[in-house]
């Protein structure tokens, strides 16, 4: 736990000082938050999704994630090619399947992306990390007994058939590569009353990958501090949205000090 | 009026109830802030304009929102068939007709729309209104003394030709469904110095809605909360910025007693 | 001295008496924001990208926008379309070359609205300035001794080419007609930790050009105004997100009075 937790400040530490460009292809509803808790955590972001300029964008970028929550054809199209220039260049690559399993195009979307260019990282809730296991026929049946369980055993089943580490994140977050493993219990209920908050855990974990760590230590920092703003963010929060504002402030703020003391960071 | 009141402290706590899932097909602008005021009223926002997912995301939807904020012709195409999947599921369906009078084709989408697909609620500004009602050939003309009267009067051709309930709002807000007529009078005039806020209202009725009472008794309670919201936030507000952030809070916050007490709903 | 900062409080006097409209055609990214901004200052925000209702929105507007930060071909379409309709009726035009340099298509589709439909205003940051100035084969090459240097003289040989007044933004603001220039020294470094503040002073410039004052003065007052709100903003903020809430608050309470005494303008 204590190598976790000093690794991650380490992690934010290294990531700051690099200030990685972070290109992302994401939906409409989160590109100005996102936009925004990359730069409040000392990342640069880019948005863009057109054929035309993905050579030279992703070549600039540090990380490329890739975001289904809004989709349509050409914006599938766009992702995959950005997806396969991130391999083809070397570029971090992270997958967020927002919706997966609630629509056979988002299923299929994130599947496609998933096999096709293993992603560095892959970030969905408990639901759309089994769903992407059960897309992939990697799911262990009825062996598991709560949803948790099951996320994690969906996340590990993924990692070990594609190589890709897997975050199934909610009140805790697992993160695993298949054989290493870690739950972190940092958060705020008053996170999931906010739009696109874990759209914004996913482009927290793309900085962090610009730290050159161990990418399922990296992943375990970056979703520590990300739920560590949370907490520090309710305490003067009398709603949403003053806890939305605050978490923005705390992000900008923590230091790596700060995350190495207060991270929840468990291997298992 | 203590009918209206009570009916909307009902409506507020059987949707919390519910947490029901209301679908948009929304504009760019307020995609971000409509999904956060679904959330903080205790809502679940989805967004989705792929046609290839729309009956997906329309069958597990409890109300559908069409907003015609910034068109194109795929959206168009999307709206008119989320439109029809909504009916023909018997889904709530609400349209913002944003712009209606300002070009032929916004006028001319939101027409379409309400002639084909019938809302259950249409919710729009005195002049969007006036322009639908002229749209379809059923203003009444000059007889009116003044744009709130004509708007009301626009709002009841419409309502009593088409069947849908349709609320004009602004400082005072009208709502009716031919027969049956509320006037609510909460709000504040901060609402009108950030973007989005008529849109944010229209998905806080069609949350509402999902409550199961009566549609235009249910519109009236959405708009006297959400009016409400814009009373409390005002009250430690510097400007529309710090009053959004109040706002969001508020919504959250109120309960259904206290807009049983604070509700101004009048029936005319 | 003196003279610039009385314009630049009259401007904003003259600019909130008329309200104008700002129509933008502008990345998915700040479309809330730059809404936003142009109603926290008193002017009045559409969006819309719609070839087929382009002529009635620009034919309403006071100013329009073209900002390139997320592009595609329908968009870029309209873009050009939406210039040349500005030009033909005579609107302020102000164009925001977002990430001109970082790609072929973001240069080529600036240059090409820069030579065709000759901007009001173009706002930039340095870079993207100075990578506009090369795209027309007009640099100064290597005689100039820094950055700030070489955007100024890149804006100056941009404004005499095109005729177009170019403001290169950065901790100091650079305009320029190509004979009359000023630099504007408001600011805070928190405006570059929150998306779209480049963005943002683009619409405020397009509102200021509807007080009919001169466009460089009324850029430079703009610019002034935008900076001192930052000034303002950053006084009480814990961070980037209580900044910017702050920034609209700031906005919104500025007075003519508090720009003539707070401005920093010079001519140079």
């Amino acid at each position: 736990m204590a190598d976790a937790t000093i690794a991650a400040a380490e992690a934010l530490e290294m990531m700051r000082r690099k200030n990685p460009v972070v290109h992302s292809i994401t939906n409409y509803v989160v590109m100005n938050s996102t936009a925004n808790v990359l730069l409040s955590i000392g990342a640069a972001p880019i948005m863009s999704h057109a054929m035309e300029e993905l050579e030279e964008i992703v070549s600039i970028a540090n990380s490329v994630v890739i975001n289904i929550g809004t989709l349509s054809k050409p914006w599938i199209e766009s992702m995959n090619v950005a997806a396969r220039l991130s391999k083809a260049m070397e570029k971090n690559l992270v997958l967020d399947p927002v919706g997966a399993g609630a629509t056979q195009l988002r299923t299929n979307t994130a599947h496609e992306i998933l096999t096709q260019s293993t992603p560095t990282v892959v970030r969905g809730n408990a639901s759309e990390i089994m769903s992407l296991a059960a897309a992939g026929g990697t799911t262990r049946g009825v062996d598991s007994v709560n949803r948790s369980d099951e996320a994690f055993e969906a996340a590990k089943s993924i990692a070990q058939k594609t190589g890709a580490v897997v975050a199934a994140t909610g009140a805790q977050d697992f993160i695993t590569n298949g054989s290493e493993s870690y739950v972190v219990s940092n958060g705020h209920p008053l996170l999931s009353k906010v739009t696109g908050t874990g759209c914004a855990a996913t482009v927290t974990i793309a900085a962090f990958l610009a730290s050159d760590m161990d990418p399922c230590v990296a992943t375990a920092g970056a979703l520590a501090y990300f739920g560590l703003a949370g907490e520090h963010a309710a305490k003067n929060a009398n709603g949403p949205g003053s806890f939305w504002v605050n978490m923005i402030d705390a992000l900008y703020n923590i230091t790596p000090d700060q995350l190495a003391r207060e991270a929840r960071i468990q291997p298992i």
